[in-house]
């Protein structure tokens, strides 16, 4: 990983790549290396489609390697949908091959030929880049198939569908996971769309005869792995919760706490939530012989995906995540396991976000477009979306724009990227991290509910504004750290909750690379990433009247709780006072 | 004018009017009254169609007086387009028969129950509020019609059509002509959209039996009205120009400099701008029996209206202003006056910003949705606006919306709002206002045209960086104090060229109120309200990023002068720095 790949697609004769030691960007990954790129880059008042923006890709620093859950894979622009920094993270296999294929970083840079589409074909022997017309506007489980066919199946794949060729703003980017199902996704922020404007409509990735990453310190790596490893599995949600139910493990978990938004944020319970929680979709799952229990990429020790199969047995979608549960579960007020199964299979094959997608269309169902808990109707406007109709346009493009659209004021965004599946009156500490976030409404960048909800990481009241502001604070920070190293987040419970697993992570990490790095160190590389991220949007036009929630939260209680969210503006404004 | 009616529509059982003396709002009117009231009463962070904000409507300080040309109106709210604070303002008829019955302001305000549509109608009596459903939905000329034919053609109405009760971000509010003609419109940021979020679909306004104003100095308010009047008419543009082609006259002038932005911004000449020429339509207007000369409010000296009919002589419109003919014609490389009058009156009826309509059109054919030149699709186009269908909800949002449901770049806007029918590359100074202006793209918000071009007021070179922050800087404070009189912003002309004009139009003010204003105290009142308006968008997120151009003004050259924009950031920051 001693080498970045930069894509200039405005090359005469199309995009041109060359190779490049890492320079500035050395030591360099995930999301540090994103973030440090478009930060060093791009400048902050470009447009996102235009030819100013970057699509940069990176594996976490220890991405290729042995070490345990490690292969997420960050893709980092300046986002169409927010308008500030973006890093996007997935799973899939995408991030470990590329990473022993020697690439820190792949760079699609430049303005792109109008109207023309190319593929890019990486292996040990090089880069292929090659005019793809053929391929316009293939969904991705189709373009899976087709490029199976042609290069089997051994290979990793980067790719859009529909919705990032038409550069809609909720666009995702497609990775593809260990039995090549493009069925992980770089969702939030529409960086499919920074991919479509760039022309290209898929990266194939193919490892064959590279090797792991060596460690320097090779004993110390290993054992450390091992106590890693261990870890998570004796950790309750990364070796129980997790495995057995998927993220989906929270529907009852979160409806519990009365934080479930249901009918576009309008109640904090979902009456009908046993009938999409974890529970039950496992044993949906179990009965029809599908699997409860699958590694999104391989080296994963949680396997917290699955795969979810029709009433004979084939294969629908991926098990659907807790967020897209929930998005086009509860948000909208539909209860049927096959109904939210087949919308996930189709955002991921169209390219996009599920959590924006189900938002957008809750806002719609509010605004009358269709009526709440109306099934078919979901599935027809996600139809629309694939076909680029102009509903389908105005849904594309997220829930703030669809809001702005059928004129009303209830979009659940911030930084114009809808919310996620946990109400931030209910759950205080995720909303302080929804509002200060650089990259919008996001769940990941400090996942709060683990220590409101969950009780990992100590015991913060959800309900009550105290505590929240530090605590989004060193979720953020050590978050940042997380996505830099290409751990899966989830890694977070285990090492919260036991020292001794945090420890040996940070081995891992020191042993790969002949480090003596510590806790604060990491802390260190936490603000430093934060930090960048956002200078950059300061400069993108952002300030502290971006980081808040919109007013309604402040103004509507949510029910069973009765609450609003009553976090200060003036606490809101330390949480990057450190 | 020494009360204000506040009207309450969240009050239990309908909205409820309530008046007040000025209190701290004594002394302001038109644009100084509604930048006022939103800078105190309205939270910068609220929701624009949400309960917290506010519709001000504001005659100027010399209306309903024998003053010459002095029936402007304001409109403000917190713009659901820009997100900022917004002063639209329009002829018409209602601010001198609002003056009359003594309102300096009248305030919508709170939450509209559901669904419902109500009715004010107000004379020397009081306020009467009235249920309004079967006028749901019901065009604006329509909507003339029955009113008419309940209240007289003697009133005067201020409404809205379909796009606003849709709560369309580029939805106008409409105010009749003296014919009763709901054809004045304040257009610009969405001030629709508030209204029709309020409930509210027509104020009918009958100032019977009420009397024209009187002066604290008659003698010297006569005399000084004299000479004002006077100057108007010997200054070649408000005594010539624009009474004998209207606002149009400039399509020549503007294209023959190669500023007229043709194509979606493509270029600055367009080919067949002669067919669309002030000119042209006076012809036309004169061989088929209409009337290229006519007041949009009584007490106007300059008469820049017109009254458009077609091959029958029948009436299809007022004389499409510039902006209109630009937006519908050039912009989208559409030349016949025919269509563009249609289009006018369609976006009248349906209650839409010509200006934002034009530019989305134009960044819908950009997008390749039709070709430009398509005169029967552009007309489609607004139809579905009017339908509120999925396309026509995407062009009433505007161009900035249009082109991010399109996922292109070209979006010719500032703070969300499209740039009017001067090409900031080839004029200069209305680039630095368009920039700059709390407004949004505005060329009324300082009308650098008239001395880049026209030669007005000096000579500052459209083409070149220099003296343009000044010219802008003077200009927008002059204007602020202009649109708080209520005088029409053609005044300009004759008072920048012509000294004696100045100082009777201030002595005109003076005779009034029996005051004694100096020029520097119409600067010091320029300055107050647009350092209010800076202010409360501060508060609402603005900062010096947006006071900016899009990039690509920057990076492509504009034909035929092959000129980008090129006034510095550092010097775009000057402006407001007196």
């Amino acid at each position: 990983m001693d080498k970045i790949l930069r894509i200039d697609v405005s090359a005469e004769g199309g995009p041109k790549a060359t190779q490049m030691p890492l320079g500035e960007y050395a030591g360099m990954g995930g999301r540090g290396m994103t973030s440090m790129v478009i930060y060093n880059e791009v400048p902050p008042d470009c447009h996102p489609l235009g030819p100013e923006n970057k699509l940069v890709i990176a594996p976490g620093l220890m991405a290729g390697t042995a070490a345990s859950t490690s292969g997420r894979i960050s893709i980092g622009c300046k986002s169409p949908l927010t308008g500030g920094i973006k890093e996007s993270n997935s799973g899939g296999q995408a991030g470990q091959v590329m990473a022993r294929l020697g690439y820190a970083a792949i760079i699609l840079e430049g303005e792109a030929p109008k109207d023309s589409l190319f593929k890019i074909f990486i292996d040990k022997d090089g880069v292929t880049i090659t005019p793809a017309d053929e391929l316009k506007g293939m969904l991705n489980y189709d373009l899976a198939d087709k490029m199976k066919a042609e290069y089997g199946e051994k290979v990793a794949m980067i790719s859009i569908g529909p919705a990032g060729e038409m550069k809609m703003s909720a666009s995702s980017i497609a990775i593809t996971d260990p039995e090549f199902r493009p069925s992980r996704h770089a969702g939030r922020g529409g960086p499919g769309a920074v991919m479509g404007s760039k022309g290209i409509k898929a990266i194939i990735l193919d490892d064959k005869e590279m090797k792991m990453r060596k460690p320097v310190d090779s004993e110390k790596f290993k054992a450390a792995n091992k106590l890693f490893a261990q870890g998570l599995k004796q950790h309750p949600v990364t070796g129980e919760g997790l495995p057995a139910f998927g993220t989906n493990v929270l529907t009852n978990v979160v409806n519990e706490a009365g934080g479930l938004p249901t009918y576009n944020f309008k109640q904090g319970r979902y009456e009908d939530a046993g009938k999409i929680s974890g529970e039950t979709f496992a044993e949906l799952e179990t009965q029809r012989g599908g699997k409860p229990t699958h590694a999104c990429h391989r080296g994963c020790a949680i396997q917290c995906s699955g795969i979810f199969v029709d009433k004979e047995g084939n294969y629908v979608t991926k098990q659907p995540e807790y967020e897209t549960v929930w998005a086009h579960g509860a948000n909208c007020g539909i209860s049927d396991p096959d109904v939210i199964a087949r919308l996930d299979f189709m955002d991921d094959n169209i390219g996009l976000d599920t959590i924006d997608m189900g938002a957008a269309i809750g806002v719609a169902m509010d605004a009358g477009v269709i009526e709440f808990g109306d099934a078919e109707g979901a599935i027809k406007l996600v139809e629309e979306v694939g076909k680029g109709t102009p509903l389908g346009r105005i849904l594309g493009s997220g829930a703030a724009t669809t809001a702005r659209a059928f004129g009303i004021e209830r979009a659940p965004v911030v930084k114009g990227q809808a919310m996620p599946a946990y109400d931030p009156r209910a759950v205080k500490g995720i909303g302080v991290t929804y509002a200060t976030s650089p990259m919008g409404a996001d769940h990941t960048a400090g996942y709060a509910v683990a220590t409101n909800i969950l009780k990992v990481g100590g015991d913060v009241d959800p309900l009550k504004p105290e505590g929240q502001i530090e605590l989004s604070r060193n979720l953020q920070i050590a978050t940042a750290a997380i996505d830099t190293c290409g751990f899966c987040l989830f890694i977070a419970f285990a090492i919260l909750d036991q020292e001794e697993t945090f420890g040996a992570m940070l081995d891992v990490v020191n042993g790969m690379y002949g480090l003596s790095m510590t806790g604060d160190d990491v802390v260190d590389l936490g603000k430093k990433i934060l930090t960048m991220e956002r200078e950059f949007n300061k400069k993108a036009g952002f300030n502290a009247t971006h980081d808040r929630l919109p007013r309604y939260f402040k103004r509507e209680e949510l029910a069973p709780h009765n609450v609003t969210f009553d976090v200060s503006d003036e606490d809101l404004d330390q949480v990057f006072n450190w």
